[in-house]
């Protein structure tokens, strides 16, 4: 007893000590969880960044988080000569009549599993890569688009891997005597048939021409416009793809095609003509009143 | 001394609580902030949902959780009926001349915040829409589809009302004495001046019959696809928009649009004509070898 009550005030010590360390290790799990957070980040007044409202041209928010935890003064944009914008403006039936063409060939599209290995001209994909970005000019991602035969087998072997323990892991008990019936779930052949396979990295940041990184806020939402855009350009062409988002394969990947460390694997699009005996799933659409409503 | 000796058993014990209620705390923050940190979380195994790889039709995937941990047999798209696919097929000089088209137009695209208040036709406006989900068919999503001047009005306030406690929370000692200055950060007249103000919702989860949730994974990501689509079927027939992610407004415009609990505010984008005078930002676009690589 007497031991203890000399040893209460170190015993106190090192309590609040490692009271306070929980409490720093706490309040930074909240902040690296803030940018993939996004949304329950923002709600943080405290954790808020500096960031312009608007995604620059629809790809990413270039303030610049300073070391010193100073803001950056101005918003790059603000910095850049503007000049005079005049797209082209069609007459009213014009648009009415590019809307339903538009509208016609997008409805017509569908996510396709079923592939032809029939080649298709680069020069074909270049522009429809090129397309996606669009208006961007800083884009937070790399499009990585495989044709060879033996690196789209290894893409194709580490995701059934990956794919394999999934359905295994979330199997349970009444699926494990079964393994042949849903075998088929976690084989991708289209990933060797396909003659081109697009993977989408995101960079979470970049690095400035001082070497200091640049945080790409809204980086997942902008690379996912771009492949919104993408799977257009796609359609346009009357070639089809499936989006895939490779569970747990993302380093792996991202190991293979040598991307540097600030990119992450956010999708994977085989692309192709579809096989001549394509199926798709018989979906019924929603009516367009489901999905929008006018105020 | 007498007292503190009697004491420290129960200050032990007080102490022993207060650090397993934080490491309890500490834990709940890092399971909290999983749902959005989805790539985080798809590297934790324990945390792995039952989910296809792929995103059915690009928009969710439609696993079912249930609330007794179980998770649903088999994926609703296998169930569903399959029936063959066979989209337009164009010649090989044809696809190059639509691929170089597309791309000539979309990379006309600009964000543009200098709107006409010009009407638009409401035809071209819900054909746009419409096209935006495109192939697919369960949309975890609602387009809220603005033209009462009273409720745009209703969101500018809110906007920048928050708007402006964004910049002035951030701005620091150096900018508070040049408010004038700045104030043009905040001040979004195009809110009122755009004859449509377009939200985007996203549906973090869906209701079933049962009136069980149903968790839309990917919602964020399918919701950005469907955006980008947006981006096209607007440039197409001639309009402009800038996309923007109001910064906690999404609560107040959520209730003002009186859209359910299990939607939140993705983006918000005014569609209109630009203004004869609009400029943007003198910007450099990237060359295709920065953002392809070819394997």
């Amino acid at each position: 007893m007497a031991l203890l009550s000399v040893l209460t005030p170190v015993l106190a010590v090192v309590l609040c000590l490692v009271i306070g360390f929980m409490l720093v290790r706490s309040r930074e799990t909240e902040t690296t969880s803030t940018p993939s957070g996004k949304t329950e980040g923002a709600k943080k007044a405290d954790f808020r960044p500096w960031v312009d409202q608007d995604l620059q041209d629809d790809t990413e928010i270039t303030a610049e988080e300073e070391e010193d935890g100073d803001w950056a003064d101005s918003h790059e944009e603000e910095d850049l000569l503007h000049v005079p914008y005049s797209p082209p403006r069609y007459p009213e039936e014009t648009m009415l009549q590019r809307s339903k063409d538009l509208y016609t060939l997008m409805n017509q599209r569908r996510s396709v599993r079923f592939f032809s290995p029939e080649p298709v001209p680069r020069e074909v994909i270049d522009n429809v890569i090129r397309t996606a970005p669009s208006g961007a000019h800083t884009e937070p991602w790399t499009f990585v688009v495989v044709s060879d035969p033996d690196t789209k087998h290894q893409i194709r072997q580490i995701v059934e891997e990956e794919e394999e323990v999934n359905y295994r892991q979330r199997m349970g008990d009444k699926w494990v005597n079964d393994l042949a019936k849903i075998k088929t779930n976690w084989i991708k052949d289209y990933l060797d048939v396909a003659p081109y396979l697009v993977l989408v990295f995101k960079q979470t940041y970049g690095i400035l021409p001082n070497d200091k990184k640049r945080t790409h806020y809204y980086n997942e939402i902008s690379v996912s416009i771009s492949c919104g855009i993408l799977l257009a350009a796609l359609q346009n062409v009357g070639l089809v793809t499936v989006t895939s988002t490779p569970l747990n394969c993302g380093p792996q990947l991202r190991i293979l095609l040598k991307r540097p460390a600030n990119e992450k694997l956010l999708m994977l699009l085989p692309v192709g003509y579809p096989a001549s005996d394509a199926t798709v799933p018989d979906f019924k659409r929603k009516p367009l009143d489901d999905v929008m409503v006018h105020i």
